[in-house]
């Protein structure tokens, strides 16, 4: 299940593959090189400055109860957009998107089961489809690498490490299942800053769920996450914890909808929101 | 020394002695019955709502270095008011005071030495003393409540465990010195919660300094603390630790000016100024 929602195998890391003219682009240039198949692969560091979001695609008979979970689960599922039925533009956050192509690539899952890992689902739309846009922790992690904090798996460029707890979601009809945590081990003033920094932004999962206590949540060895790449926490650092946007797929996976599509591991919706946009006055 | 500042022989807790109808004084009226003598107790839980400060005096000669002290360390010197030489009257938190005689108690030291705590200090005013302004954690702790956060040395009717640490002060002059830090135990998401909250209050203290693994900042034993009372931390909780407003006190017996009064123990100026208007609009 880790491989399925987080690509564990395949290439992992913050930072594209492509030259470093690439993070130069504007987000709808992004999109373009998407939708013309140029650009397949992850986004990290792609249009600095703006918002990346995840993505859940559901028919309308399982959008309702689904929004409702979001609702209820702000902190893993901050809903940034979500489109009218069968509206493939997201009209809010990228009024010339078409997220049908303007992603990387695409898990396609039926009843749970992922089937098809496409570049574009055009074929696959369908006019009862909803398309929920949820923020994604690259904008708080661009502001605690702005305010000078070390972001561990950044550093190493591999992926955060993630970890299913013992909390349970707050369900909503067949969508339910345990919150799941992006870790980030910080020196103890530090680990106060990042409080105060992602506080901030709760359109991009907010303040940290925890901290320094891993075993109250359910969590018994940092070494092991359930998915992403483990990186070290030194003894003179707190592993922080923050409500991951996995965990709406992790929710997915349980709940079996006849038809769901998301992003695949990595490869998010690039906004024309700045992450600035997202940043609230006061936590 | 830890008597000596803090009192810790003497009644201790956060409730005044009196009945509650005191609670519902104003900051005049508590003020008048300390200038009449009628008050003579601790502070913590009078005219509610309302900002009470530590007070440091000085002579002029000292004042300017330890203004500059207190400007490099605003967390355990966050000024609210500094009042002009030889001028007994803060006319900014409390236009209508007299500190000469409007706290319940002061204390007198000469040389770092305690040598007399009067209830009035009007017959050892000067022409050039300088009297500081310093907030207090009474107004922090008075929103962890009001969020419902337990404040344990509050639940246990005592003062709160001060434990001095390795960390030096900016030093400006004479005035040199390790950081005291009070400590509260909180569960790891009401850890977060208490960063959140005390973030808007840099005026008294703000955010913690510190949270989660003592011994790096020097503190080998929570339950030995320097200053105030031990508390429980419990095996689900984080230590978390603000500057203190013991600090500057300490480093005042360590300097050894000439000449100093400082309020005693919990005996506090209680101002005009609302606990709200120290809160900032953001962190």
């Amino acid at each position: 299940m880790a491989d399925a929602i987080t690509g564990g195998s395949q290439s992992s890391g913050n930072e594209p593959t492509s030259a470093g003219d690439r993070r130069m682009m504007t987000p709808a240039d992004v999109r373009l090189a998407c939708r013309s198949g140029e650009w397949t692969d992850q986004t990290s560091g792609l249009a600095p400055g703006f918002a990346q979001a995840n993505l859940v695609i559901l028919p309308q008979a399982d959008a309702d109860e689904f929004h409702e979970f979001c609702r209820r689960n702000p902190r893993a599922c901050p809903l940034v957009e979500v489109t009218a039925s069968g509206d493939f533009v997201p009209r809010r956050i990228a009024p010339d998107a078409d997220i049908r192509t303007d992603l990387p690539s695409y898990r396609v899952w039926r009843n749970g089961e992922l089937i098809d890992e496409p570049t574009d689902i055009t074929s696959l739309w369908r006019d009862d489809l909803v398309a929920f846009l949820i923020g994604c922790s690259f904008t708080f992690e661009a502001a605690l690498l702005d305010a000078g904090l070390p972001v561990r798996h950044i550093e190493l460029g591999c992926n955060v490490p993630m970890f299913r707890t013992n909390v349970e979601c707050e369900p909503a009809g067949k969508f339910h299942g345990q919150l799941v945590v992006s870790m980030r081990p910080f020196r103890p003033a530090d680990a106060i800053r990042a409080v105060q920094i992602t506080s901030q932004f709760p359109a991009v999962h907010g303040a940290p769920v925890h901290l320094g206590l891993p075993e109250q949540i359910g969590i018994t060895d940092l070494q092991r996450p359930d998915f992403g790449d483990a990186v070290p926490v030194q003894s003179d650092e707190l592993p922080v914890f923050w409500a991951c946007g996995v965990t709406p797929q992790s929710v997915l996976m349980s709940a079996r909808p006849e038809f769901a599509i998301t992003h695949s591991p990595g490869c998010m919706f690039v906004s024309d929101i700045r992450d600035s946009e997202l940043q609230s006055v006061c936590p």
